[in-house]
């Protein structure tokens, strides 16, 4: 049988532990091409590049794996993985990360590892978005592999939802307790600046900030995860809030 | 009356010329504060910095109006602008635009327009993306203007959608035939990349693409406007795909 054709990418870049441990477990399952940022693109979001060019090279990172570094962002790599590396072949799977990090709840709209799968599944491409919920550049992955290297397989037979997009995250721990599907929970950031002075003279404002779950669901992504489910939920790029439209809501609108 | 504190962004950078006609039409309303990008920020889509710091300058751009630039994305602005700039004072709407170009259909999750009007629903705060179907610099807004003033007023008065968001596009016609209120279309770019040789002997690629129409649905956003009217599409943030969830689509991945 032939093996699938399998795109990796991430928003940490290439050299990153994760996309490492997600190359191992691909690489015994299909063909697999990777094509990442060649910089950190953390929370690039759906960020894409027209007003420059790009570059790609081909580096030699992963051992016999045909792989390329993007001077673009993660949306890019996939555009460019596509239409330049693959030459429009078919790829049946494009996995990205494993994120450093959490991109569950609100996470999912600032994230470059969820909207480079985004940009793939909005091809028909299969795609997921593998998180672990830890910052650090060494977090420990093996209590995920397992699971990613199930979800991998059940994906490639079932599909990644009718929208073929799924948010994988990892809880940190290594006692997890299986998967959960999840809806993205409710949750935001608290912004805070911390305020400094650069080598000129110059004030700067550098973004930090505190989490808030604001969502006591269970099967809210969050709280899944606090438990020690990994979990996963489909995710979509249909942006209209329909309950508005069947309500009339903004009907009054259409008549000024 | 209080007059009401609108906050006004964009990316096409504080010195293009629909930021300024946007202006234009909210100092007539209320207390208006720019703090906008200091350089195009087109395409940047959710993106947030968080490994660099950001600066913000006061300009003189707008007269008598308090404007900042912004060294960050969009997104960036609409943080800093509350936070520092504004010291978390209530915001009472948050307008962004005008953009030079389409935003409507698949445009809506690359955008830094619609994203810096997410950013600020996600407070809780009234929320509009404007766009005109014209990417020129030189575009002329004239015919918008009337439109967007009235739905700025309608949208203070009765909120924008319950998820506080709505993109609205304007149609590049002298004959605007009305508001519909509209659902983001089924539509998507078919990329192609553009490939050159730099100064340096180094090939590089430059994104290019064709819009590409899927939906027949008279009350797609893209529909709409070709009909020549403006589409006004109630969005939200929540990426989950419901449908799923509720069909139990992914139930048996829960138990592998």
């Amino acid at each position: 049988m032939k093996k699938p054709l399998i795109l990796v990418t991430n928003d940490d870049g290439i050299v990153s532990k994760g996309i490492r441990e997600l190359v191992d477990v691909v690489k015994e399952i299909g063909e697999v091409v990777v094509v990442a940022p060649d910089s950190p693109q953390s929370a690039k979001g759906h960020a894409i590049t027209i007003t420059d060019p790009i570059r790609i090279r081909k580096v030699d990172v992963f051992d016999g794996i045909d792989s390329y570094e993007c001077s673009g962002t993660p949306v890019d790599c996939v555009k460019i993985a596509r239409n330049v590396v693959l030459k429009n072949r078919q790829i049946d799977l494009c996995v990205s990360g494993i994120n450093h990090g959490s991109n569950a709840s609100i996470n999912v709209i600032y994230s470059g590892t969820i909207s480079a799968a985004m940009e793939a599944s909005l091809e028909g491409i299969k795609s997921i978005g593998f998180s672990l919920c830890d910052f650090s550049h060494q977090a420990d992955f093996s209590p995920c592999i397992p699971y990613a290297e199930k979800i991998i397989h059940w994906v490639l037979e079932n599909g990644a939802s009718p929208t073929n997009l799924i948010n994988v995250n990892f809880p940190k721990t290594n006692d997890i307790k299986g998967i959960k599907i999840c809806r993205q929970a409710k949750a935001r950031w608290i912004e805070d600046f911390q305020e400094g002075v650069n080598p000129f003279g110059e004030k700067y404002y550098w973004l930090t900030g505190k989490f808030v779950n604001e969502d006591a669901r269970e099967d809210a992504d969050i709280n899944a995860l606090d438990a020690g489910f990994v979990s996963v939920v489909p995710v979509h790029h249909n942006l209209t809030h329909t309950h508005t439209l069947d309500h009339g809501i903004l009907e009054e609108l259409s008549k000024i």
